[in-house]
């Protein structure tokens, strides 16, 4: 390898080490910190913010980028030079526009919200969030303004997050897909509503975590290189390809929540426990894009975890964990009660069909923040506004509504959730392209095994990194861009005959 | 403030965060890192200390301190200012003498023994861990001689870790010691041994460290801002003066070792709880010496929580936890059992009076490798032979043996020990002095009230973090310097009466 590809891996492994510093001390400020603690960390993940920026946006970056261009000009698009070399100059490019100091005071900013919102999401208190949740929409306008040009506000948000996208591909794809949930959740609301009281009996805590480790070590989580640990909003994190970290919540009344939950964070971290070795400390190593990820993580949580064919072989083992609970539910009953369609306030807890409603609730509004058409005075009466309107439900406080997710307050307003509904409808492009490509994969689900599934995903998607965008491997993966006809055909497959529709 | 002293301050603050963040990370690499982590983890931790060396040892801080020093030039000696220019110009002094990277080879090679060292000893391994020790002993000695001029290349890493002493001091009055101990040694083993066998009944986990944590909560450790996890070695550790945390490992089959363990760590977290807050994220907010933090940590372990008034209060607690294994055995059974005089293999088990006879001899044997008159391939022989001559045992193995501490295997070779024995020698200083200010003090530890005892403590010691040196604080605190007379009249008392001498 030429010098001065040596040389920019090892700045990009310096601007990585203090990134995964950053996030280990935000997983510990999630998963274990004293309250104490709140203070200096928000000040000490600013300042590891800050550094790996002035790190990565070192004038002798880009010299090196310049060189390594004409260096590699001949190198194969699907070679990992010319992928990192693509990457780390579209990176660079975005970061070289931001000052250190905008870095560290986001970083410091979004430490104290986050803070404050673990305690005034408790206590059911936007007044108190208020304040600093202008100043985030602030600092979120304040950061699209670093890439004049833009159309719309959050469209550098987006791209960020969904490179490639912005407000108006996403409005359209929203558009589509709204069209057609809306009449199948009308259909669905005209049947009867399915039982799920079996899954709100009492589940012990202890019971939960280790049936839900011992499923998603199944799956193929690789616990050696992982853990899971107890947190207030679930969440998956990475401070190296071999340490891929993820986060739980359980709700002793309610069985899904963990369960399910697990599921979620483990398809996050086996795309990142996935990519190749040898991308490890460098911008390459990492999902590419939101939607990608969150493709991972609700194929696994619903394609594979909500399926019928997965608890054919699982209901057993759960109903020997929890006997009285459930020795006398039929897995046909259980299968309708963890599928079971009802408009309700809580995103993460909604169905799969009411699921993306919520999503484009809270896309539409951060949009509108942004754009100056909403005040954050005005977002929670918004809020249950939207609600009622696409849902008829008004949540009876805020907690269970405005304050329910933790994006707002743990980063920009912006961003965060358009890549949660690309991912339903790339989980199911991709799950369709994995069987077509395995027939046998069904089967396979049915007696536990996840293989052939996982080692199609590694090959397609989880390998590549950031090598290919969203796109790219879209096309690779599936034979064509994103398409919303698999996601639609599967949910009238499942819920059709669920509802008898 | 004048605008300098604001500058050195900031530019304390993000050598403060780098360096915590460390911290943070070693935390978790012992406390819940999965091993797949631990290559990464290596290579960042280094990169922090690295960046954390190369900030600190910044052109810009020495000119700084030239401004400060004649700005300050009138500030009397106690006063905060001029104790953090005299820390902080000691402290550049050192460092600027050492390359940054050597700090970061240092932590990199030191991760990665410290990770061999976790299996190595498990597996009774010397031979694997000789050629890592041998590169210790090579970057001790390198170390050294960054600061030429020593009598010994121990002396370097003993100023480093207790300010103000060196080889021959130590050996002065370690030499003093022994003369005392030895024979004090061979007086209680004259007598009939105490009975310990009550400790080694069955204590299952949870209740013991719920009742550690009851215990150390009452001393007056404060877990809103720290916490404790489950550890191999345990330690105590500082990422904030808000956030100090504790380490524990639990032996089911003998009570010592997580109670006093316990007490011990919460000793060295209560001093830097009790850190003025002013002093946060600057070279003072933290323990003097090594010396004087093992002081604290011993005192509420064995002045404190070995002693027949803590039972008083504690003893019925402790029998109502475990009520099957202590119902039958009195309290001066008891105590006479926690304070068992017997020679044995692993130091943090020793009882109080042959304790620092482990001490002396890895002290010993650190001066003699770093010497060159014994080959680290010789240093399980020596460790033997030296264990048959102080204590007339021989260790079955290495891992009880030579492998049973983390030191050599989690930093340098020299400094590391002899702090545990001047620590025990002045933490009878310093509870004399505090008994003689506050007559009652043992009145209170007997109805379970350490207020005042911690108040005298926080006063004299804790608040001033590292502003005085040693000496000055014992001088200070107790009307002298250092001395052995109330560390012997304390073991000659407590152990004379219990064996009856």
């Amino acid at each position: 390898m030429p010098d001065k590809m040596l040389e920019l891996k090892k700045r990009l492994a310096e601007v990585d080490d203090l990134a995964s510093a950053s996030y280990l001390l935000g997983w510990d400020q999630q998963t274990h910190m004293p309250p104490g603690g709140a203070e200096a960390r928000g000040r000490q993940m600013a300042t590891l913010q800050r550094l790996a920026h002035e790190k990565f946006t070192d004038d002798a970056v880009g010299h090196l980028l310049d060189d390594l261009r004409a260096e590699y000009v001949d190198s194969p698009y699907a070679s990992d030079e010319a992928g990192l070399l693509r990457v780390v100059e579209r990176e660079y490019a975005r970061a070289t526009r931001i000052p250190s100091d905008f870095v560290a005071e986001v970083s410091s900013h979004i430490s104290a919200t986050f803070s404050a919102w673990t305690t005034a999401r408790a206590a059911n208190d936007f007044a108190a969030l208020r304040p600093g949740l202008e100043k985030t929409l602030e600092l979120s306008r304040g950061y699209a303004d670093y890439f004049p040009g833009y159309a719309e506000p959050i469209d550098p948000h987006i791209d960020n997050a969904d490179f490639g996208m912005n407000a108006v591909s996403i409005g359209d794809i929203f558009a589509q897909l709204r069209a057609q949930l809306v009449p199948l959740v009308q259909a669905i609301a005209e049947r009867p509503l399915a039982d799920d009281s079996v899954l709100r009996r009492r589940y012990p805590e202890a019971e939960q975590i280790a049936f839900g480790e011992a499923v998603v070590r199944q799956l193929g989580y690789d616990f050696s290189r992982g853990r899971q640990d107890k947190t207030f909003h679930p969440f998956a994190t990475k401070f190296s390809i071999n340490d891929v970290r993820i986060t739980t919540r359980v709700n002793e009344n309610f069985l899904n929540e963990a369960l399910f939950g697990t599921m979620h964070e483990a398809g996050h971290a086996m795309y990142e426990q996935g990519v190749a070795a040898a991308y490890e400390a460098t911008p390459l190593a990492s999902g590419t894009s939101a939607g990608v990820h969150e493709s991972q993580s609700r194929l696994w949580e619903n394609l594979v975890g909500r399926s019928r064919n997965f608890w054919e072989h699982f209901y057993a083992p759960l109903q020997s964990v929890f006997p009285a609970q459930l020795n006398d539910v039929s897995l046909d009953n259980f299968y309708a009660a963890i599928n079971k369609v009802q408009p309700s306030l809580i995103r993460v807890e909604a169905d799969e069909v009411t699921y993306n409603l919520h999503v484009m609730l809270r896309f539409d509004l951060e949009r509108a923040l942004l754009n100056g058409t909403l005040a954050v005075a005005d977002l929670p009466d918004a809020w249950n506004a939207r609600m009622q309107a696409d849902l008829g439900l008004t949540p009876p406080d805020d907690r269970d509504g405005v304050l329910q997710d933790v994006h707002w307050f743990g980063g920009f307003i912006g961003g965060a959730f358009q890549g949660y509904t690309l991912g339903n409808v790339m989980s199911a492009q991709f799950f369709a392209a994995a069987q077509s490509a395995h027939p046998p994969i069904p089967d396979q689900i049915r007696v536990g095994s996840f293989d052939t599934l996982r080692g199609w995903l590694t090959e397609n998607i989880y390998r590549h990194g950031k090598k290919f965008s969203t796109d790219e491997l879209l096309r690779q993966a599936t034979g064509g861009p994103l398409s919303i006809a698999p996601y639609m055909a599967y949910l009238r497959e499942k819920y059709g005959e669920l509802y008898g529709l």
